[in-house]
């Protein structure tokens, strides 16, 4: 049986998470549940993407990775099952599934729409009938009442279609991706800064070039892509290609978004013609 | 089998959940263990019974929950097994399972005394039998030493009069209840914030007449219950039924406690007549 | 099957403890993954051994411990597997596991040295054999791509010597234990402070005798060794023999840490003679 993801805003002071854990086990009691992580930034959705973008794929097929970050809770945005050819989803349809939809794509999103349609191979049902549901349903906590229900139910079985109406089109927003600079330089952003002050790029190792290697970031430029951490001095910015493919700029032993001041969205660049 | 949840106030940083996971697991390989919350304040025993008495409705039937909220370790406080026909309990006697026994008792709990006389259809063990103990016994852990090896055991199926000899009365400390104020309007007081900043305030849905209505806190008024967070504007102050029944002040994609800078234990004040 | 535990310094916010369970879950489905603690400072081997140390004899036989604080991550330290008469740990060869080979020697060790050799019925090898791995391996996240599917074939009976080398001597710390100062009293230093403000110091009830006590720590004297934490007064500053063994100092229901104003490595002084 597949594991169940579950990627929130929650964190784990209140018993929001333990809720949604409840009313899965109480459904199938025989669950997996893993938490990816219930510290993405309350109603931060591109936080979330990201964050889920990174790592659905080490899970095994057909994973259901049930994300709840969910700003418009008890309004009348949709929720919604995705399956991809490697896992399924539920969410509400608010772009939190950006990076997954990203993905699926060949060749990636190109455009600047606020809306995709599915390719192929991708399948979406907006979540409708109540009889997946935990009733009373609250206007406040579809997590516990709409989403793991339904989540637990597809862990035993439940074919997709009997949980609503296909649907064609999803919200997303493109991830970012680098610019070219009128220098031919890659102008990317700061993407995520993790537990280690580590700063993670829009930049990927498939942008880069061969050869020359400079990047500019808050002021200060790093001569050269190193293999690892642990080849840089003690105490120096060096800039490596990161676990997940993008560009991150590290301090061994240390934490280079506190040394530099950088933050999401600020800007990155990188010449390596 | 029925799952295990964790209710304490360990923190994650240290390896004091991770013991009592490892004596659960010695001795009941297959178990489920899911945790409520570790980040209960130090010795807040009215936060725990409070965030337990959230939740555990949601658990599947007679699942075990241990908490371990015990700033009376070592002393002669009692320990207990309570067993109500929705789950079962494990922890000090000390007033952690209140919420639970409201809900167990027809009306609730209405006096202001410090102990109660077990409603029907409840049942309650002092733990006394150190057969069922991890040894040796410290003085200052019975979570891993005492609560944990028996909530294992509980799960295996070992009947509760094995653990010790029955007992008719318990610790508790009555809810806090809204009282009518002078002019005929409720007035409360903040049980709880949560992550978001959801002020959660002692006045349930039940409380409520239909009607007008008028919250008020820290000098702020609200003229209206809305249906949903979704309703409000963003950075709108206002009220809704959360999704435990409480009425609760939040700010749309803000924190509610950080606006009006309230705490556990302030006034609110609600007038619906 | 026996559990898996993880000790990390990833934290909670970023997907990495999530990676590293997605891999062990896709090679064994079946795994029982407990975390010990993934907030151990970043890069601190010293704690994270002091952690894993308290900790591991709770769990079952042949528990599975799997450590990642790995400062050299990507480097030419070693990747090693460790199996004592208690159970197995897959760890960088950097010391986090010398209180593990200090609890597994007889007497412990007792040298300044860096290099231990392994004591008799326990066995290591070094990790080099790919086929276990996940590719492509990473240069900065071993845990994810070295570590766990390691530690998940390991869960599923795959003999130690699959993986790679047999080594002899391994990379360790001594613990540091107290010294006589030269009134024959013991000094010792702090060793790790808990989430309730609890001190724990280096000096353990075996290094007590029996008779009079005094403590002494940032210029206070507590005169007496208390049986349990609820023994002494509200706000009392005392000591005690703390869950692990280790003399701790403490105040009943408050922060002896933030009272005091120590850090790890602060010493401290029992007279007992």
């Amino acid at each position: 049986m597949q594991p169940i993801t579950l990627t929130t805003d929650f964190g784990l002071r209140d018993a929001y998470v333990a809720a949604v854990k409840g009313v899965i086990l109480g459904i199938n009691p025989k669950a997996t549940v893993v938490d990816i992580s219930h510290f993405i930034e309350p109603q931060n959705i591109r936080q979330a993407a990201f964050v889920l973008g990174t790592v659905y794929c080490y899970f095994p097929r057909d994973t259901i990775h049930m994300v709840i970050v969910d700003p418009e809770v008890g309004s009348r945005r949709r929720a919604i099952i995705l399956k991809t050819q490697e896992a399924l989803f539920v969410a509400p349809d608010n772009g939190v599934l950006s990076y997954v939809l990203h993905h699926a794509s060949p060749g990636g999103m190109s455009s600047e729409a606020a809306l995709t349609v599915l390719p192929p191979g991708v399948m979406a049902v907006e979540i409708t009938n109540p009889k997946f549901w935990h009733h009373p349903v609250s206007t406040t906590f579809h997590g516990r009442d709409i989403f793991a229900p339904v989540t637990a139910h597809l862990s035993l079985g439940v074919p997709l279609q009997e949980f609503g109406e296909p649907t064609m089109s999803l919200q997303v927003f493109p991830p970012p991706r680098p610019r070219l600079g009128p220098g031919g330089e890659l102008v990317g952003q700061v993407l995520h800064v993790d537990i280690f002050g580590n700063v993670i790029t829009s930049i990927r190792q498939q942008d880069l070039r061969p050869g020359r290697f400079h990047l500019q970031i808050a002021g200060r430029r790093i001569e050269s892509l190193a293999a690892t951490y642990a080849n840089a001095e003690i105490d120096q910015l060096h800039a490596v290609v990161g676990s997940s493919g993008y560009v991150e700029v590290a301090v061994r032993n240390g934490s280079a978004a506190a040394l530099l001041g950088v933050k999401i969205g600020d800007e990155v660049e990188i010449n390596n013609r």
